[in-house]
């Protein structure tokens, strides 16, 4: 028997529908692609992405159509998002960090028909344009007096365009599991797998984001994503923003200490959320300047593990609290932030820096796993580590084009490929990638923590693990380093330094130094690389 | 083309896996039927859940079965909730309050099969049984050594029954559109109508509830739902305590202020609900003793309007903040909540206490419109008022049976039979059921404003308003009064009392003075009989 309650299907263009009603005046203030600093409303970008929606539903686009956006932070590219989706398209967020091959791999993948483009990658997509078949038309989000010169066809002017609309369009309906979004992985090897969220998982995530558990988002909050929207959705800020009414300041493309702080103290920033890059550089500003955060309540940190330092500073030296979170592009992103449970709540500082270091435990709509090699759970004992599996209704079933099938087992379970543990209080933490950690006599060594340990070295630039071949325990660590300029840091000093804090079996075999490691686009250690450098590697202790 | 995210179907046995997974150890504290306060947590209430519902699928109960409960607020009846959704059937929660002849129709009509029942209502219950032809057993919510005597066939002792299964109980899984929950309104007027609940209502129901401006629900709350669980779902409240993990405590059978004084203090109960009548003897004990309220931060009034005097004691006298909300039975029930946006949250302590007594606005899950007689949509303005219709996931689309089907229309639109005004922030008031709203010269008048106005009267122990035939004016207001033992009041005094309080031609046309006004079960005015009293009545203006 089926109960009777409405057929009210989880449609995105419905969080900037309620937006526009009940928070109409709250006001989105961006850092304009063209300088100054622009204010509108949720009132005006409702009225606006409808003109989008009815833009391209007059050049023909629509339902399963995918419309590209390489955009920074700005209402405007919010505007183009609820446009894209409210005809019942699919806004596919464009990383500008990633090599232009890899872009114009990405965009044949996805046969974009269309995109949304910032004044400052224009250079960028000028250089790849061609080499996309499917690409027919390129808005660039401007207006007139500032359209750039471009021997490229078919473009137009974003605000002459929306010119040419009057509003009067009505947002498509459909299926609540139609495509709305499309997001790239990145990955370290291999081709990029594209995700595809429907408008209900992005809908279910903008819930499960705003719980007070989670980000805690209200319409009191003033909400800064400095993560861009390319980034897995800005961790659902775009949508979480409209849904809860929230103040939203866009900071367009200036990521500096000066700039950012200048959006937080003017406009009286509550909540944000960013990379550590970010905070670093934030950081390292305030303390510059002796400036304070009078405003900020809660600073999210993700995308890569948050240094203690860090956390410390935000919490001890600002006041700010920082919420540590995991998340994964193909999980919409968001998977555990570390907000306290009343008992950890209770903890004393140096306990609760600890805890926060963990990335914290899973909201409603999440389960996680740890299993080994075999499928086979592992305990909750913050010490055994297995490999991270995960479910939920904003996790990929699938990737666009079938790719990646081995990450998906027939109980639903998606493996994340990272390693981790998890406490008997449900908080996690992430111990390596599965493919780079250490398999050593059946047991696992973390590469993460070694690295860690050998960063905290006063003489080293940059420090990787990776595991070599090895007669009797199958692999064993080898630490890769990078000195700092001018420095002689000999083996026997690192790990003399390293004795004794980690496990005996997990010390390094040996220590090679080298001049560089190599990186990927996004910046992160490419270990494959560094393997088939040293696959050939003889450790002394063999 | 379809979204790439799991299926991962929004079902009621997720909440509580949940909680026994992240939040196991918080507890859960009742005051039980048979007198002690008693504690559990998650953790065993999941693992007694589960044996309920292997005991149920023993019995051959299964999906779609309708099993009722005449209960209180205990851990025993949310164990018993669970059971039964988590083998697929639709527990179905009576009313205690109705007269047993409506129980009877109610139990009749839904072909109830079983039923879990307190202690407190053997009695009832044993009045009953007899007339409910598809009543098949008995589970009496208690432990061997408090069972009743009962002539009443095939009853089971609810612990000794749940000694006999191990709880080796996989849930069912199933269509998130399933019912999971049933409850019939007591409408004033006709049959009782039931409203069916869904497995993805009632989820979609909870996260909207506990979101930050809305109930805002923490983990590190200690919720207390005085609002029994037989009144529209406790408001959510069994469903968002287990999503957010909250600790919660259960009142039991003992609503007095000393009793709920003790469970707020004693349990440092951080957020609780009820109807208008709870907090008039809580705050009456409070200033017979003197006590105060140091842990309570929130507390949710609804189910008729909260006057302005609760409002004003517990914000001004106690510090609690006071969220008037507005719901109904078919909308799960939550649908507006009086929290502050940023621009209300600056307003001065009188314009406060005066927007809190609206109802207060959508969250983002529930629509709302006014509108004539005629569906045409009303201004937000603050005084026009229209009927209020409402949509959302968790709204009614019909009722059990298909009763009422002329308070749905085409467009998805549930007419409340409420009348509001929604002011231009979005904030609602309720002004009067449409059924009782005066129509003067085609002008509505709100019998609920009047009579709030004359019980305000020192003479008045009870005021309705009616509209009465008028040549002229097709009806008019006649003010039936109820006055207090041994007062002489006056019609010209009250009117006179009244004059300048309310527009000119709102002014009742006469003043009946009465022994006793009709009530219905559940305490409310009787209006149709007191129209039906009236019906030949000549007004003085005619």
């Amino acid at each position: 028997m089926l109960g009777l309650m409405q057929e009210w299907p989880l449609l995105c263009h419905k969080l900037i529908d309620h937006a526009a009603l009940q928070h109409g005046n709250r006001e989105i203030v961006s850092r304009s692609i063209e300088g100054p600093i622009v204010r509108t409303t949720y009132a005006e970008v409702h009225a606006r992405a409808r003109k989008v929606a009815q833009r391209l539903e007059r050049e023909g686009y629509g339902l399963g159509d995918r419309i590209a956006t390489l955009a920074w932070n700005t209402a405007r590219h919010l505007e183009a998002w609820y446009g894209i989706m409210g005809v019942g398209a699919i806004y596919h967020t464009l990383n500008p960090r990633l090599f232009p091959e890899q872009l114009v791999w990405i965009m044949n993948h996805a046969e974009d028909k269309a995109i949304f483009v910032d004044l400052t990658f224009m250079p960028l997509l000028e250089k790849i344009a061609g080499s996309v078949k499917s690409l027919k038309q390129v808005i660039v989000l401007t207006d007139s007096a500032h359209m750039p010169q471009t021997a490229l066809p078919n473009v137009v002017c974003y605000e002459d365009w929306l010119a040419g609309a009057d509003g009067d369009f009505r947002w498509k309906t459909f299926d609540e599991n139609t495509a709305a979004g499309m997001c790239y992985t990145s990955g370290t090897t291999g081709e990029p797998k594209g995700v595809l969220y429907s408008h209900r998982s992005n809908v279910l995530h903008a819930m499960i984001a705003a719980m007070p558990d989670a980000m805690g988002i209200s319409s009191r909050d003033v909400v800064m994503p400095v993560v861009p929207m390319f980034h897995a959705n800005a961790w659902g800020l775009g949508q979480s923003g409209p849904m809860t009414g929230a103040k939203i300041i866009m900071p367009g493309s200036k990521m500096d200490g000066a700039s950012i702080y200048e959006l937080l103290d003017g406009e009286k920033v509550t909540f944000t959320a960013a990379v550590p890059t970010i905070w670093l550089m934030l950081l390292q500003y305030l303390e510059e300047t002796g400036k304070k955060l009078p405003y900020l309540n809660r600073v999210v940190i993700g995308g890569s593990a948050a240094p203690r330092a860090i956390i410390q500073k935000f919490q001890r030296d600002y006041g700010v609290e920082v919420i540590h979170a995991w998340g994964m592009t193909e999980m919409s992103p968001l998977g555990t932030l570390c907000t306290m449970k009343p008992e950890q709540a209770a903890l004393d500082d140096d306990a609760l820096l600890d805890l926060k270091q963990t990335q914290g435990y899973t909201p409603f709509g999440i389960e996680m796993r740890i299993t080994d090699d075999d499928n086979v759970a592992q305990p909750w004992d913050g010490v055994t580590f297995g490999r991270l599996k995960v479910r939920g209704p904003a996790v990929s079933s699938a990737y666009y084009g079938n790719a990646g099938t081995e990450q998906f087992d027939a109980e639903g379970w998606f493996d994340t490929g990272d390693v981790a543990h998890i406490n008997a209080d449900g908080y996690m933490r992430i111990t390596d990638r599965a493919k780079d950690v250490i398999k050593s006599g059946g047991e696992w060594i973390s590469t993460i923590e070694l690295e860690n340990l050998a960063v905290g070295h006063q003489d080293v630039a940059e420090a990787a693990v990776i595991g070599v071949h090895h007669p009797k325990w199958d692999e064993r660590p080898l630490l890769v380093i990078v000195r700092k300029p001018g420095k002689q840091l000999t083996k026997e000093d690192l790990l003399a330094f390293m004795q004794g804090k980690v496990a005996k079996w997990w010390m390094p075999d040996d220590v090679a130094f080298v001049d560089e490691i190599p990186h990927t686009a996004t910046g992160k250690i490419q270990k494959t690389t560094l393997r088939k450098q040293f696959e050939d590697y003889k450790l002394p202790t063999e």
